[in-house]
């Protein structure tokens, strides 16, 4: 039971990625199929970077779901962009969901493999953020990640928060990814939506 | 022998790709040896890529000729940049025919593992596009695929041809990546010329 | 013994990306934790690509040091970010620590798995720039490669050389890396200082 929940995580961080993807390559003329290819690439960029990492066979090679769910959110995403459009931080909150959700299922995967709390933290902000570079550059954007916004604190808390209830509390590992998922969407709605950011002599101006 | 042509349409894969790579240079001021390291890194990216999902050992790992290919054909267009670059339009072209190959290449050795279609033609368009976006990276371009000129749809469309061919038709699959390779390219240099774009329905504007 | 110069060689350029990275980070505003993370990335980048292309287990995911290197000096480099500021070329010189560490450093890892040449000074080449394009990539940056300073020609150059002395003049594989190094810093170094070129018909302008 508890390997379904991680593959449903990690199917609504493909389906939050994909349409990130679309809203991105919306700044520039971009058509329906343009966009298709940057929602994929932009939903298993991250996961992929993850597995290449551990030396794991790719996430997505041997089951077509991640593929299908990436194309399929990524054209409906395509024709009602303006509807999603039309809240101004839309692609910062879907990045957020994804981002939310695949740190914290790298995190897990590290833990079931035994790497360390430092590898799984820092695995998990790498591929965390990877799809969204992969997105951004492919799209001409600038990365989320250099902004005075929050954007990598919320994902190290979180995931440290995740690691310390999973080895020291003892919370299975599928319900500490839960645990470390929604901390850190929270934390990242929060900054985005009430500007959050760091104490000052922490922010370089 | 068969393997043969798909090794042949590799490197002029290779070659293509590195000549778009010191074209794509030639925006800013860049010497030789710059020129040749761009070359070699968009030649040789997109399949570096391509098997590194697919879990093989890089291609040009174990074989000089691929490097070997990218490194004259790069020192050779930088030295006749200038009549390669009177034609304005020769960058597009030649990405059009790296691409092409590369992409029909992928579905090709997808094909050959036995992976399922979806898979072959996810796999064919991100190392299509995977050599030219390392190279617009490196030398500071927007990338080509977004844009309102068609560039994901005719790989996707001869892609998925190419899959047909070969899975229903029963045509070989060396024969059918020839044929999927010509489609794209000619489908792309139509886009380039006559500036197609798809129907507006389904372009963002 | 002689392992530990390779492993202290490495750490020293871990150390100097990590710095290169908050560096380049400065040009918009960051806190502390964007600055780590970019300074990890950097740090990291590059050699994790050599080992993905060379099919080998990422060199960090066993050993902590490597992370550990990162983490602290992206965080000590953060806090005295003004005092390594003030030198307008700081980055251009960390950068160039780097690249001459991890480009030396992949060669030797090439000669001792028997790899040719040209591939040894390829996937130096390709490492030793790989780490500093994920870097200008995430704080959106140009990529120095692209520059009329010299920067590819001191790693080409300098990789040959340390080729030669260890397959030709009989130089151990890890005198050969500490050689090679220090001729691409010092090259890069005065390109830098002196704002070298290659003559001017080797340079596009």
């Amino acid at each position: 039971m508890s390997i379904d929940f991680v593959y449903i995580f990690g199917l609504l961080a493909t389906a939050a990625f994909a349409a990130s993807g679309v809203l991105a390559a919306l700044g520039q003329r971009i058509d329906l199929f343009g966009a298709v290819v940057v929602a994929v690439v932009t939903a298993v960029g991250g996961g992929t970077l993850r597995d290449l990492i551990l030396g794991v066979p790719v996430f997505w090679l041997f089951d077509q779901a991640w593929l299908l769910v990436a194309v399929v959110t990524g054209g409906i995403a395509f024709f009602i962009r303006r509807h999603l459009d039309r809240h101004g931080d839309a692609l910062a909150y879907l990045d957020a969901m994804g981002v939310a959700l695949v740190a914290a299922g790298a995190l897990q995967k590290c833990s079931e493999l035994g790497l360390p709390g430092l590898h799984g933290v820092a695995l998990g902000v790498i591929t965390g953020i990877g799809g969204g570079l992969i997105r951004d550059t492919l799209t001409n954007r600038d990365t989320l990640l250099v902004s005075p916004e929050l954007y990598a604190t919320p994902i190290i808390f979180g995931l440290t928060l995740q690691y310390l209830v999973h080895q020291w509390v003892g919370m299975s590992s599928v319900t500490a990814l839960f645990f470390g998922g929604v901390i850190i969407f929270i934390l990242r709605a929060l900054a985005i939506r009430f500007d959050l950011r760091m104490p000052s002599y922490m922010v370089n101006q």
